[in-house]
């Protein structure tokens, strides 16, 4: 089945201790997109400015995703420029220019209405309610950010009683529910609307609560951590690609979603933007799916 | 086969937004030791003053754990107060007392001697050579803290050298190796002696690394972190007890150990001082190792 990805798609600039990357293609739905491209089809609905370069246009169809629904905005596409620092899990935004995205609102073309799947990436939650007006997708997953946790709590509200699914990391949990410990919070969420919560720790790995109880498991253990940007949208593909190609949302199959999402968000992880993402197969998941079962096996 | 378990034994005050216990038992070897015993007979050698209740003798007694390396000196006990954030990851030292620990040489009775597993805890790395010579144990673990990292590194790095595990925490990997990447960080203290390398991470569960590799497990998710003192020691009693009852120390026995460890870890975590796993018996560490697996299969 199908899965529609709304969200951001940028011009990053990554400054880390091992090198910088100059305006390379970042955003989250770009991440999403390429890593659910390899289990299903995609359609893509974002901005863009006329300064999009088309390379980057000719990546994301390489992949066969459906990018009707990519729409070419007069102006300059919406960058991010960020610091991190040798302890990868501190990074500093040094400048955000919204640019196209500032006046964006989401139109979905038909194919992308009618997927059965939907990722509603981390935008405005008025936004993400305009995404849910036109979709007729039966399975919703949710990100969102501090932000709007705090500006905008009651279209948040909103938002978070029409989707399945919430993916968040710890630090959202605690904003939201004001719980300082991560699984007290968690089970809070699911009173806010989502049957499904799922609690990204980056390095630390990943937490999934159903109405079955709780899944955790570790991250793929990386010594080479190059540049984590977009590893958490990376980690929403693998999870609603799975998902989508399955066409199940039990519970063993959303364990196995949360590995797929923590593997291919560890090749994410070892290059620069999309670099690595970009060139992996599904060869190449199944086989770090397997070695991930070896490492974490007992 | 037994184990020995040498280290600090304290009267802990702790601060927690849900309450204060005051001089409860406490220190490294006490957590050790009461988690240890649920596995195989330990010796316990440490240190306490003349002011150290009965009550806290007669619980490790109740368990069995031999006590002729029990030291009584004349003075006060070690005394540590600590008080815990809301985030239970944050707690600050508000006092520290040596006291009779501050001129604490550890002699070893014959049993404790001839255990072949020992457990040197957290004390001056010249205290745990001196251990080292008056023991025949031939699997010892270390465990350490920054404070010798920076201070006496020779005489860590000769210890470093005569052991097998070392147990240690992130930031002690950091501070150890000067990798930020703590898989670079584990692969490099292989390289300074101990064949296996164990990194605690707290909520964010562990790693394990030996000559086959790497195997990493989160933590047993918890909604009730009450008072986490002594976690850490309670993690290496359970791994080195469980070591130490099957007497192996293969990789799928070092797994075991490390979930031993983990699920004993988090009982402690449930009540001020060692007051919940001073309760515990085999039979409900082996059923939350089940209810583990569960929330960790895929």
């Amino acid at each position: 089945m199908s899965l529609t990805v709304v969200g951001s798609i940028a011009l990053d600039t990554v400054e880390t201790p091992w090198g910088k990357n100059e305006e390379g293609l970042g955003g989250a739905a770009t991440y999403c997109s390429l890593a659910a491209a390899n289990y299903t089809r995609v359609h893509l609905v974002g901005v863009v400015g006329d300064d999009f370069p088309g390379e980057h246009v000719r990546l994301l169809e390489s992949k066969s995703i459906d990018l009707e629904g990519l729409e070419r905005a007069p102006g300059k596409t919406f960058r991010w420029t960020g610091r991190y620092y040798k302890d990868v899990n501190r990074r500093d935004t040094l400048d955000t220019q919204l640019n196209v995205f500032e006046d964006f609102h989401p139109k979905l073309p038909q194919d992308a209405r009618d997927a059965k799947y939907l990722f509603l990436g981390n935008i405005h939650p008025s936004l993400q309610l305009e995404v849910l007006e036109q979709a007729h997708a039966g399975f919703v997953a949710l990100d969102t950010m501090n932000l709007w946790i705090h500006t905008t709590p009651t279209e948040l509200g909103k938002v978070l009683r029409r989707v399945e699914v919430l993916i968040v990391n710890d630090s959202e949990v605690h904003d939201l529910t004001g719980e300082s410990n991560t699984i007290r919070g968690a089970r809070a969420i699911r009173d806010l609307g989502p049957r499904i919560v799922v609690v990204k720790k980056g390095e630390h790995g990943c937490l999934l609560l159903d109405e079955e109880g709780m899944f955790a498991v570790p991250a793929y253990p990386l010594g080479d951590v190059i540049d984590p940007t977009g590893a958490g949208d990376t980690f929403a593909g693998g999870f609603m690609g799975h998902i989508a190609r399955q066409d199940r949302t039990d519970n063993l199959t959303l364990r196995e979603a949360v590995v797929h999402g923590s593997i291919v968000a560890s090749f994410a992880c070892q290059a620069f933007g999309p670099n690595r993402l970009a060139e992996i197969t599904m060869s190449d998941i199944l086989s770090r799916c397997d070695a991930f079962r070896a490492i974490t096996i007992f």
